[in-house]
């Protein structure tokens, strides 16, 4: 059974504090065993990787076939069926045209001083997007992922997919070929953030790695970041439904369901301003959970972490929401934009009840890979802004100098860092010669 | 001695690749005793906070006395002298001014399909900002810090700067002042850093937390990066001149020496088309180094990472330069703006000899945070950008379901999220009914 709440109620603050801070994922700590694992690639590189890859995924290779080639791609693409490879080619060109306008604009102007100010955008030039294997290999994951980057201009984009046993997913493929992707590698784990990060004979180091994995993956991401850029540690997944009376119970539940599939860790939350419609809403999870495919995990996830608010009104809905800073937020209510408006955290808002969140995870345009575990109080998800970077420009005149250079040189004085002050007076005394 | 390469000698690519992989930094292994503090300010609050306070920094406060109230902030910003004053002044105006340029702007707009789809941008509710304590605490970081936050629409902006023997820095408290921070606390190392993270009885918790620091407190950053968001860890500073012989070599020394004056670990190097200008760089360096305040800092730094690069044009010190991915650039050049197009990957680049980097460190309006040691191939300088995060948004009308859920439907099915498709399904049905 999941909790049911009442936020009237006297003891509602202390149950919601329960709720936000269940520890709802195990990490185990693997990061002695995940250093061990970077530090042998870093030493003997392709030797290493191809050990772990046999050691790891039971799949014997060679340093020629660790990359996945054109020809096998396009076999196993092939064997995509139509509707889906329709329905890939559909989410790519919306992701890409959704992405398109994250592209920052450069910017440069000459201020009062006579100063010309400004920055500019360029892209990183060679990225690595991390695919799970197995079960949770996604191909919405890739489209995802590496559109982003090559929106931004990434020159170079690797993929690297463990494929336990040799298996290939034909979709992941087909997925990386729509996206542009450059390279694909069939390794996993802490080896592969390792080989991208710092490079093999085989495979050349990328600057930034961003995209899923388990707990070896993440601890590894950790571990490389200074050497290159990372995207954020994932958590589990999760989404809060603000929902009024005026619903199909039904919809409602499998929008819940449809985080809960995912993973026993993952949560789903429904706040409400009708406590029978809450009701209904759990009594129509139970019955879907009776035939659901993956009813085991989604069960497990909706009775430990799982949660029916009910609410006086939409603004105390707005600001329990904002508490929980979602992943997903969908707003079933009849004026879901004034309720977006009083929202301040939260990864991806799902608008009305016509927008299922499953809209967002594959085919609406905006991007899947969202700050979870409240990290959408101070992060963002994935996008354009994440492969490209800023680069500030600056350019005085003589003039400008004179306007600005003495205060340069009097908080220099006041930091005690001569030199500084120094290179600014030389230019002055050279300008009243 | 700095070390002289030529870039057309037959050793050179084995001499420059030592040369970007020096270690510069010696990272004491603190994160132990890191984990320790933070598990103490996690459990004791202001208990632990007080008593590592007294320990580390000579100083016995109570926690009445944690934080420094306005009546202390202006009685110490009333001793700084006029001429700082008006430079702080004028610095955050300028930096102001170029960081509202940055603010991003929502996005919203319906496609073919009869989606609407966009973005907004919120701030981060509350930010923390550490700023070091003794001789590195710099006013002008409090400003490049603190003003993007503001800028950005931080609602809650807070300090922590240690005060070892209770010792004030009045023109960091001004600096906080003209900022418009709001709560500033005389706390610092890991024990600052787990208190704005986890918050105490009397430090309410932050989501985000930037700001320069010692191993210490980078340890603290890194351990608590995802209950929080962070800033980069930053590592020593650096420059790269790149200079034709058309310069007066003293300038130029003196803009390698105020990166060296910094600290030993700093690096100054110099790329110029003329092996005498390089020679008379170093000789005018040396000249400096006879009298400067700093000179064993910028000594040590200029002998031990310095380097004097020749290049036969400026198409070689573009690339180089890349490759290095210098924090700080300046172009002394003819044509520094030809030569910038050239370049890719810089955290802030300074054009013409009108410009020496250190108008940039105080005054110039660009921030001063800037990224180290190559990241700047795939991460920004400091910008109103990490105080902001994006909400996407989409919203489908029952037309845009029925042109896009389908394949919403597909992918779901061949991702085996059976509710997933479902909650599209559910939809469907009852628009065809």
């Amino acid at each position: 059974m999941p909790v049911f709440l009442n936020s009237t109620d006297p003891d509602f603050e202390a149950a919601f504090t329960t709720l936000l801070n269940a520890k709802r994922e195990d990490s185990p700590d693997v990061d002695a065993i995940v250093a061990d694992i970077i530090a042998d690639v870093r030493a003997r590189g392709d030797a290493a990787v191809l050990e772990l890859t046999a050691k790891f995924d039971r799949l014997d290779l060679t340093t020629d076939r660790l990359r996945i080639m054109d020809a096998e791609i396009e076999a196993e693409a092939a064997k995509v069926t139509p509707d889906v490879r329709a329905a890939l080619e559909l989410a790519a060109d919306r992701i890409k045209a959704y992405h398109a306008k994250q592209l920052p604009e450069d910017q440069q102007w000459t201020d009062d001083a006579g100063a010309t100010l400004g920055w500019r955008w360029t892209p990183v030039s060679a990225a690595g997007l991390y695919v799970p294997g197995g079960l949770a290999s996604y191909p919405s994951s890739v489209l995802m992922n590496a559109i982003p980057a090559k929106v931004a201009g990434v020159g170079r984009l690797a993929i690297t997919v463990p494929t336990p046993d040799g298996i290939l997913n034909p979709a992941v493929l087909l997925a990386a070929k729509l996206s542009g992707v450059d390279e694909i590698y069939r390794i996993g784990g802490a080896q592969a953030i390792a080989a991208l990060a710092y490079g093999t004979n085989t495979i050349a180091p990328v600057d930034k790695i961003t995209g899923p994995g388990n707990a070896f993956v993440a601890a590894a991401k950790r571990r490389v970041f200074g050497k290159v850029g990372i995207d954020m540690i994932a958590g589990p997944s999760e989404i809060l439904v603000i929902a009024d009376a005026d619903n199909d119970p039904d919809w409602i539940a499998l929008d819940l369901l449809s985080q809960a599939e995912h993973d026993e860790s993952a949560q789903s939350l429904l706040i409400t301003t009708d406590a029978a419609f809450g009701k209904a809403v759990a009594q129509a999870v139970d019955k879907r959970l009776e035939t659901l495919e993956r009813r085991a995990i989604a069960g497990a996830s909706w009775r430990d972490f799982g949660a029916v608010i009910t609410v006086p009104d939409l603004d105390v809905a707005a600001a329990l929401s904002d508490r929980i800073a979602p992943e997903h937020l969908e707003l079933c209510v009849a004026d879901p934009n004034a309720l977006s408006e009083k929202i301040t955290h939260a990864g991806a808002i799902f608008l009305g009840q016509w927008t299922p969140e499953a809209i967002g995870d594959y085919i609406g345009g905006p991007n899947h890979v969202l700050p979870t575990a409240r990290s959408a109080r101070f992060s963002s998800g994935l996008s354009v802004m994440d492969f490209v970077k800023r680069t500030t420009l600056a350019q005085m005149t003589p003039d400008a100098l004179r306007a600005i250079g003495p205060g340069a040189e009097a908080l220099a004085t006041s930091e005690s860092l001569e030199a500084h002050g120094l290179s600014v007076t030389a230019r002055l005394q050279a300008l009243n010669r």
